[in-house]
């Protein structure tokens, strides 16, 4: 057996090239939980349900090739989870990638990628799945958000003075998600975001990472701003949902239009996140060819809030809440849910080897509708 | 090119970080064989079928994290028989992941598992199939076995005194097997396991590796119990199975039991394994919701008895033997089997680099019915 | 973090074990694409179609394990068309793997092989997607390679006097491509090849490696004939297409031959390939049980030519050029193409990062069809 300098939680292989010819860092992660969830059914809750799920499993390469100004990411999917999607679009296929990415830093704070990742969207999104407050994403995040797509990403940032740093991000993208191999249905996607950091950069990558882990010394902010435009989106949710297939074998088209506005605060073990999101769409009802007729898909348009926050003990203990909101136009006949959540959280080494519970009490068009309890762990190496 | 100081068979990657925080094992492992298939339609033996196949390719993490006292396992399949099983309760997704598990000695003697995993069935399921006598398990195993599910176990062992070792191992689990990920049809399944060693530990995990590669200098014997309780289970063999499906869209369900005893011998090269299974259920003919309308699916119930020998020459060439019978309660109007194999192996490193060889007869009913003969290898790092 | 005495395109691990019991090189690698295509409609071309893809994304492992003489490669695919081709032949599962052999040189200049992988067909499919001088493989490979299979396969080498080599290669598959699971449906495949190479082997197995990277100081030449029988084949084009099933649940089956005859030459930076290939059927039309009624399902019987020729520049730039022609019996009822490709190529480190473009003029049956231009890069480590 072999002796290797490196440390839990630093990726399970993590080397440089003696000649600097590329780096490494690969690490594989899983999540596990347990849940039990009692449904309302109009009078009461009812008996529990109770289920047990690996909920993610990643394989992660990352680092750089040929010359520290050539990074590449590949992460693949291994859970059930992870890569389920199989369609038409995709031959049929599970969807294992989930970034296959090489990120060129052309000149000083210039990057361009190309390749299948996430796009500049909403911050909980861009967030690792591994570096979550609470057990899993939210119900804005779940509706709204504008996940991975295959494409190219423009990225800049610079000092405002003083400490402000801001960062701008572009990306021209396919449009209908990731792993699609059969052309490209409909028109491209363009999104924008740009992000101001008045006080500074986070630890640690703290922007992007939930929970004040690294206890800021100073308050840090940032706030973000994203404008997404799919044009000619064939799929219900623009990158996800059903394709809208029309009965001639054609796909009803129009244009969808995101925005996020959202803000991460930490400051000494405190952290706070907070993020608006508004879907709007040029006509939500799917027609046939003859524009008329609906096909039965609509487009999923109306807008949402999520608040979090959290507050991290000297022992490594985390209390923390959520609230979301999610309202959809009345076009699309969903009912408005609104959903509160306290999380108990022990991180014995970071995100990287932590256990989670959390609460969830959810409400629809302001009736009881369920009440869920998860209690689970993540390791990553 | 780097030297690594690691062996053929221990590990393609193999290491402990110097700060101890962790340990891994690597390693890919796959088997490939040939089969030539004759079958008796009543008279006489048709000309054979030859086929190849890549039967089993795995890629196996293990080691501990953060502490010694927690360790992990993470396996996946690669061909194409380890990953099917895509079912509406998966998300019709390949189903890659094997074991997902961690494993925590929370005390002396005493561990708490929670993930997927095995559960502590029948000991010929348990042995790794990297680790078989014969080219693959018996028809009880594959007719009875409990194989994997999601959930918890605690297990725990003890001594009875000089070398006399008992083992308990207990699970609680969801009841349908692994890789669900859709909720939770029916109730949870419930197994106990009690293992009883009264000369001691086999030598290198013996008792869980068929074929007595180190030879060991006295008699071992393990004897073992196992408990099934799969309460309200949906499936028509507990975790495997059709789902029971009605045609109002719910699933039917009833309580399965299934019971196994085994035994593991080893001395000198000598090897036998013996096992008997039962399984009951409440009620074996599925209903629609009526109570009365068979919906066509059957619980598999009956018992089978599995016997295998086998003796390791000097030169590494090993003679193996085994009788299999199943048989089924008449209502599942399922025709009992007796199965005779003998085999041949040659172990040029253990069971990291073999070449197998079996031959079988089979009948159904007691008429003649098959004869296959397989040739294959392991390749194991 | 850890240093490691590897260089970027030699491995991302890269190590032979102390003891010299094993080696391994682990290479990921993946391809992302832009392609740009306007169809012709007969009056004049339409509006382009953009999209991106990540064509292939493959984990290899190869190396030795314990002894030089035992080799063995096992090749993942992971992007969605890597994986596609699920059937009822497959358990309707991903196919993951591609590669899964070992390679055992039981004696000077001998190998037998045994496991999946590429048939010795023709010389443009044997080089691996890796090795390409333009973005893709041509219309003669899709319509008529035979890719791989599973089986053994026997191979020899011999020196004919100066730098004279000849090696043949012989294989006996199971005829229906990988990943099969279900027994062998139809009969087996029988594949020779011979290959000459009369100016002797090219540098660092460029035979097998389009662009002449190495800029060979004297001129190489390969040139290599294959004779591929499949006996009752099931499929349309042998180990691919459509299985040819028949109403009564049996499926048709016809003896399918494919030739091939190609040449690989390379001289101070220039490169050539030349290749031609014909597949016929015994009779090329699927019928019922009844011998007369077509099922729908035809062989894909016909002729094809492909000529490629390129130069590499001092400064790594590379330019290449396509001609293909493929050509089908008219009871295919399938019309002729003709493809010209010129192509632009940049190797940042040979064929481990590369920028690569091509354009393409395809027309069928004479008339303008369509255009296309891709765009892309590769990074292998």
């Amino acid at each position: 057996q072999e002796i290797s300098d490196t440390s839990f939680g630093k990726g399970l292989i993590n080397f440089t090239a003696k000649d600097s010819s590329f780096s490494v860092k690969f690490a594989p992660r899983f999540q596990v939980r347990s849940i039990s969830s009692w449904d309302h059914d109009g009078d009461q809750y009812g008996s529990p349900e109770h289920n047990f799920i690996v909920r993610r499993a990643r394989l992660k390469f990352d680092g750089f090739a040929y010359s520290p100004k050539l990074k590449y990411k590949i992460e693949l999917g291994l859970s059930n989870r992870d890569i389920s999607g199989a369609n038409d679009y995709n031959r049929n296929t599970p969807r294992y990638i989930l970034d296959a990415v090489i990120m060129w830093q052309f000149a000083e704070n210039w990057e361009l990628w190309a390749g299948q990742t996430k796009l500049p969207g909403n911050v909980e999104r861009v967030v690792s799945s591994a570096n979550l407050q609470l057990i899993d994403r939210s119900l804005l995040n779940s509706r709204f958000n504008i996940d991975r797509d295959l494409g190219i990403q423009l990225r800049h940032k610079s000092n405002l003075g003083g400490n402000f740093l801001m960062r701008e991000k572009f990306a021209i993208s396919q449009g209908e998600g990731r792993n699609v191999t059969e052309g490209n249905e409909g028109g491209l996607q363009y999104t924008a975001r740009l992000e101001l950091l008045p006080f500074g950069a986070f630890k640690s990558k703290g922007d992007y990472s939930q929970s004040d882990l690294k206890r800021e010394a100073k308050p840090k902010l940032m706030l973000g701003f994203t404008y997404n435009y799919n044009q000619d989106a064939v799929r219900e949710r623009g990158f996800a949902g059903d394709y809208m297939e029309r009965t001639d074998g054609t796909i009803y088209e129009t244009d969808q239009t995101t925005i996020f506005a959202d803000a991460m605060f930490k400051f000494d073990g405190f952290s706070f996140m907070g993020e608006y999101a508004k879907r709007t769409a040029d006509n939500e009802i799917a027609t046939e060819a003859d524009g008329v007729t609906p096909t039965g898909d609509i487009v999923l348009t109306g807008n949402a809030l999520n608040l979090q926050a959290g507050y991290l003990f000297k022992s490594n203990y985390e209390l923390a809440a959520r609230f979301t909101t999610v309202e959809f136009e009345s076009i699309t006949s969903t009912l408005p849910r609104k959903q509160y959540t306290i999380g108990l959280n022990k991180f014995i080494v970071g995100h990287k080897l932590k256990v989670q519970s959390d609460l969830s009490y959810t409400t629809i068009a302001g009736n009881e509708d369920n009440i869920t309890f998860r209690l689970g762990f993540d390791l990553h190496f």
